[in-house]
């Protein structure tokens, strides 16, 4: 068993990341870097539980490019953590085709996240695939041996299988496998611009990390804000107001915000410059994420970041796969 | 589009085959093998469907071997036919992991042998691997791009899976896969020693392949015939009368069995004739198939075959999972 403190982690390839997910994940990760060995996953074969289809899947090499820049711009170090491909990686198959043999059907339909996800996307009879979505994800976790997996509280029920399948493996076969624990996200979700709803890249709500600053200008400038206060000479009401949230969270001065708190409730400030102030500190945020974004916007050093990546990722995943059909015989 | 005539056929390795495996399957592929290019999967991991204990696996390197030594015994030729372990085909959980994308459970929750096998298993509830059986047998069925598969009538409704996959991909990513045609056996299944059962390993009513002559005798002379049958006086019941289903199938001498027959209905022979002379039939049936068994008994060549058949058996899932991923676009 590794005694070294291993983080598995990563994304979809999506493409554009905003500013939710970098304080819902990205930020912590950036921590992570200096005190956990880090793999990252572009998970792109988990897309396939969703989005089967070809149309879906027709930009996917510059949205990995594009993850793994993102990656970069936000302060990850590819000399400290490894970003890889899952579908490059054919023993995270072969993985999870075991657990897929030491875990229930009835255990699978009775995680949570299913049930969301069929309702939220509308899907009446879930793929296979998607039933076994928890079990592919053990084998990206449990193929680097991860001891420690960052979660939010909502991916929890996953992390669950990963430690039951790994416990079963260990009970069934002899202890093998270590039973990732999670490290919870201090942040929790971030509401979208609109107030409404989380902030996601298919609502329309959210601010994009490469955003120009004259395109985050505007996202802000058509926040939503407190629906009841018409005039600036109304007082409005700071809590859950997406507009004071998003100043407490990226805006570093907090004399500012202090300010136009206090001549928010008391109905002496207009939206425009309480938003104007907001696109101001955003941009300040982004602005080194964009530069570095720029610096690195090469083709060929982001193929050859995942290239490396997946080479030492396959190598543990290798000796992983290893490690298991000896102990079973297989 | 290959134009081959292609067979995928195999079986999970469970060691001594009987001689209700040679007419359901053997005696048909020794045929086949001339007429179709035919690979033959040792399927290790479909063993995990149903047995994922350690216990079960103990032997399973033995029972390998044993396996291909039955298909040589009967008469298949390496020269002719590619004989490959599935667990050392890494692509064919890749190509299960994709085609669980495009097929939902309650497709598979459909296939009538789930629940044959829950009933008859006593399993309450099934693994994930066990729902995907039919998943990752389409893997290895369209890994080696087979266009017939040789199935009993039992197996029908797996194959009719595999074809759903195949037109599924073929109408979501182009067409690159066929859709194979069932080839059924002109054999039913064999009735057991014992009269009640299907011939089985695990009900203790089967005639191995490799049985000595000795103990043939044995489990013959001790077979289920006609119940009402006292005395060698008593006119006998031919029809359903294991004794002569047996005669019909192994005795070549059409003579004797008619002469048998006859005398049987108005009681004028014992079940010690009848069954001795069925015991010389079989074992003259089984001669040959000892005779090869006990030449090719080698663990080098046996190994040297398995292992030359994966590798051919490899390069056809490398040529089809890079069809498959190019046309997806992953």
């Amino acid at each position: 068993m590794d005694n070294v403190k291993r983080i598995l982690t990563g994304d979809r390839p999506t493409g554009a990341m905003h500013i939710g997910h970098y304080l819902g994940s990205l930020k912590k990760r950036v921590e992570l870097q200096n005190e956990y060995e880090t793999y990252i996953i572009i998970a792109d074969l988990h897309t396939l539980t969703t989005k089967p289809n070809k149309d879906d899947l027709k930009d996917l090499q510059d949205r990995i490019r594009e993850q793994v820049l993102t990656y970069l711009a936000v302060g990850l170090d590819p000399h400290k953590v490894t970003i890889y491909r899952q579908s490059a990686i054919p023993e995270v198959c072969e993985l999870a085709t075991i657990f897929g043999m030491i875990i229930t059907v009835p255990r699978l339909e009775r995680v949570p996240t299913l049930k969301d996800q069929l309702n939220n996307l509308h899907i009446a009879e879930p793929s296979f695939g998607l039933l076994g979505y928890p079990v592919l994800q053990a084998a990206d976790i449990l193929m680097v041996r991860a001891n420690c997996v960052p979660v939010g509280a909502d991916q929890a029920s996953h992390l669950e299988v990963t430690r039951e399948i790994a416990s079963r493996f260990n009970s069934l076969y002899g202890k093998v496998l270590p039973e990732p624990k999670a490290l919870f996200s201090a942040e929790s979700t971030l509401i979208g611009t609109d107030g409404k709803a989380k902030m996601s890249k298919s609502l329309g709500n959210a601010i994009n990390l490469f955003d120009d600053p004259e395109v985050v200008n505007k996202k802000v400038m058509a926040m939503y804000t407190d629906p009841n206060r018409i005039r600036p000479t109304d007082p409005g009401k700071i809590e859950g107001n997406p507009v004071f949230i998003y100043h407490d969270l990226f805006n570093e001065n907090n004399e500012e915000i202090a300010d136009l708190k206090s001549r928010y409730v008391s109905g002496q400030v207009g939206d425009v410059e309480v938003k104007k102030k907001l696109a101001v500190a955003i941009n300040k945020f982004l602005d080194p994420i964009r530069d570095r974004a720029k610096i690195n916007n090469k083709k060929d050093l982001l193929e050859d970041i995942i290239e490396q990546g997946t080479k030492i990722a396959r190598k543990e995943a290798v000796a992983t796969l290893d490690l298991i059909k000896t102990s079973m015989g297989l």
